[in-house]
């Protein structure tokens, strides 16, 4: 969906009923029979918010790679000096797995604070088989919190240093031996790869994602972000439901995705966060009639914001998106990306009653006014889940 | 303060009495002696934000001129089109002194959410002498609130429409009816006008500021935003306390704000919000011993945010300021600013009790997470006033 016509009703109302919407349209034609009501007057009730890209999944933080940017060294220059990914690799492999669950579920709760009520939760932090399940187990146990965690395995996120001149083994690992237990356990329902140069190219992608695909698992992948090196192509080759980043994809690219009903997922906190200018090219991504959809890439590195309205300040303010086309992206777009489309991501009679009530009396001001959000209460399958 | 050294305090305890500083240091070595303990393990207690820049006080939201610019239209076409400045005058206008008191209440409370204790606050949205005097009560109103409001006078923000053919005719009457009025009756500490091309060109702006300094006002610029016409030059003549903005200013500019003593207000928010590039040459500014202040211009048209932890995020990303001078920008050279370094800014003995908590254990991470507040509490004057 493009957005064009949110069904904004005026002075709307909504019966929740086992969990799920019974009726929504305007007040004075819901039948309220007895049942509870919660006042939103002067107020605006959305969908919850669905985060479609995140790493919820980590230890520490990156304040030192933070200070080194400001600093005005590069990406690769921070890694060097041994921040980056891996650094917070090392701590995530030394946390345990209960102090791990401790600081996702700080996160998560700064998640619900913005809006947001189903995470998509990568792992890829701990590159190895072992490590990798102690991710895969924390965003399982985050589940038992009153909001949705969607699992996707990452074991492709980096090269680590124990396979750096054989990177070709890490692949197999990845493939013979990560990827089978995932799925056997049933420990994600999507595979992602950081297809980059110095990370694993198109054709190791290729490998692991077609692996991931035969053990049924959904594709994902992290494509195009600091060069254009085919993972637009890659996805469409692959019917992946999902690339990701596309900061350098061009119109090939979006051809490609078009045809094969590839949806993008664009990220434009980390382009913000890494002080970059080149934004994907949003415009032409709608224009060609693709669904797109935004997420926040929450992550310690390169895009630590939790809030989906904030990444939509920016999709505005930089990708020239309007207000309503982020609403669609940031709800039933990514539900749609996440296989629960016919679940949540828009208020219709039998969703799950997943719904967020902001302080503000036009959706707009969500995006507009910035850098705090303007929640007044958030409910999941119908319950008050924050503040 | 270029904010090399924060004076840090680890396990650090504060003891206030009668609204002041009494002891700070060492948690084991402050002398509690049947004092109320307000417990902050784990987290971080700074000096309360002080916003140096704002326009706080004005009617109805700009959220179609925020579409206009998405879908890619300039500040000047918008302004055209019906929006920018004018069509908040003619809501300010419209509105009542108590229904304006009650918006500006509401984006008050977002402040204090966000860890600010003292606000500076411009009329400017009002262009007639009982208009303008209107906003400046509504200023004083505020100081109801637990917080401290420092008035500024910008009848100067813009030629009104009834002046649009005799601008000289505009600037008489602030000179000699407003102004007047504003110092006779103490509305206003400080004096401001928006010197720029298209709204009141170096003879005009020194025409009003001079005729403010003689009513000792102390004067605020809004200096070389959009063009570099010399408004940190009339600054440093004219002996102000502050340039504001000065995206365009260059090292001419900046060796005369040196010589003359004047502090850089720099509003990085309303660059992002306007979509550019072009910020100021912060590093420069620090380079050359300005005490550079960091504030969000809160208004409706070009910097919808009352987070000054989002504003430094942008001055680090965007402008390469460190976490630390970023800190002693928002706090205690923006008191500096204001006339009140003796009084607030910094947690020293003696000090007003003014104080933010938050919830992280380094102060970084208060902008290195964005988008959204980390804020636990904020104290004014010992008291507690949110949450």
């Amino acid at each position: 969906m493009a957005g064009r016509d949110l069904g904004i009703i005026r002075d709307g109302g909504m019966l929740v009923r086992d969990g799920k919407i019974d009726m929504v349209g305007p007040s004075d034609k819901i039948d309220i029979n007895g049942a509870e009501v919660f006042d939103a007057r002067g107020k605006v009730v959305l969908p919850g918010f669905i985060d479609a890209h995140t790493h919820l999944v980590f230890a520490g933080n990156r304040l030192d790679d933070f200070e080194r940017r400001a600093r005005g060294e590069t990406y690769e220059q921070i890694a060097k000096a041994g921040g980056g990914i891996w650094s917070s690799v090392k701590k995530t492999r030394a946390a345990s797995e209960d102090d791990l669950l401790a600081e996702a579920r700080k996160h998560a709760r700064w998640f619900l604070k913005c809006g947001a009520t189903t995470v998509e939760a990568k792992s890829g932090y701990g590159l190895s088989l072992d490590e990798e399940i102690k991710i895969l187990r924390v965003i399982h146990r985050l589940n038992e919190m009153p909001m949705e965690f969607v699992p996707t395995f990452l074991g492709a996120h980096a090269i680590p240093e124990e396979f750096r001149g054989t990177p070709e083994r890490y692949v197999d690992l990845v493939v013979e031996e990560m990827l089978p237990r995932v799925a056997s356990n049933k420990l994600a329902e999507y595979c992602d790869v950081f297809c980059e140069r110095g990370y694993f190219d198109v054709e190791q992608s290729r490998k692991i994602l077609s692996a991931a695909k035969k053990l049924g698992l959904g594709l994902r992948i992290h494509a195009d972000q600091l060069t254009n090196n085919g993972g637009a192509d890659l996805a469409a080759e692959l019917g992946a439901v999902t690339a990701d980043h596309l900061e350098q994809t061009d119109e090939r690219g979006i051809a490609a995705m078009k045809r094969a009903g590839v949806q993008p997922v664009l990220l434009p906190g980390s382009v913000y966060s890494l002080g970059g200018n080149r934004y994907p090219r949003a415009r032409e991504m709608i224009d060609a009639g693709l669904d797109v959809v935004l997420a926040t890439d929450f992550n310690p590195g390169s895009s630590p914001t939790p809030s989906l309205p904030m990444v939509c300040s920016i999709a505005i303010t930089e990708m020239k998106m309007t207000p309503a086309e982020c609403l669609t992206a940031a709800t039933i777009n990514a539900a749609r990306s996440l296989g629960r489309a016919d679940k949540i991501g828009s208020l219709e009679i039998g969703k799950q009653a997943d719904f967020s009530i902001f302080d503000c009396e036009d959706y707009r001001e969500l995006m507009y006014w910035f850098g705090f959000p303007q929640t007044h209460a958030v409910f999941v399958g119908g319950q008050r889940v924050y503040p």
